[in-house]
């Protein structure tokens, strides 16, 4: 039987731990893979100056590092908050098979990270979000699209 | 005056070349702020086994290390694709003010990319997702968030 609170005890205290030497926010994770812990991570947006450093994409780096793979099928995230769209976006081109989390998406919106403004957007069309996109150049990027389906030896991810 | 196509050829430049060399698939991302390029970045998930390293991923931390600055509000980004949930998350997080992108989504996933599933994942209720998540020790997490806004000197983000 997995020990979920064990795993999930680590989670906090690497997110204790950074929060206090100023490396970001309250955010830790752990992956594990058949029982073992194979890849740590914390924020450490402020530390780094990498608005991508949160917690879990620290750990799945941490972990496809320590395996030599960018897939981590079969493992488990342990993250003190509710993952992000964007991390939320990592675990599933990970293809991460389950989700252990803290507290709440609301409850990091009451500290104040606004997580919940950007998973708003993120059920809008793109016309309606707050950060506009345009459509340039298709024409040549499905040139280069196209020519990718004819490298020889391309290795599907 | 920008010059949208000098930067989207120089994003489709940099994915061309990193396909061909097996490092990823052919997305390529620039950012720009006043009319220069300030970060490049291309998808490296193959020559790194990092999942995270998508285009618009490695181009924002590139950003971010040339200006030591975790935001970057005023800039544009330009990238061959459409981005996917998880670069749509960073690129909020960076506050970066305007997406210009290449191909569509929908375009990419006719080569094998399946940013369409994950996009549908996050429309539904997180118990009706493809990776089922838990919540556990809340309480602990709780405390460990309300610590997080007794720390001084805390940097907000």
């Amino acid at each position: 039987m997995e020990d979920h609170s064990h795993y999930m005890r680590r989670a906090i205290a690497l997110a204790d731990r950074s929060m206090r030497n100023h490396e970001g926010g309250p955010f830790g994770a752990v992956i594990v893979k058949d029982h073992t812990i194979i890849g740590e991570g914390w924020n450490r947006v402020i530390a780094t100056n990498d608005p991508t450093a949160h917690g879990e994409i620290s750990a799945i780096r941490d972990a496809c590092r320590k395996i030599d793979s960018f897939e981590l099928s079969g493992c488990s995230i342990y993250t003190t908050g509710e993952p992000c769209p964007m991390c939320l976006g990592a675990i599933y081109w990970a293809r991460i098979s389950r989700i252990y989390f803290g507290f709440r998406i609301n409850d990091a919106a009451d500290i104040g990270f606004d997580d919940t403004n950007i998973f708003d957007q993120f059920s809008l069309a793109p016309e309606q979000r707050k950060i506009p996109s345009s459509e340039i150049l298709r024409d040549e990027a499905m040139i280069l699209a196209s020519n990718y389906q004819n490298i020889s030896g391309r290795i599907a991810y």
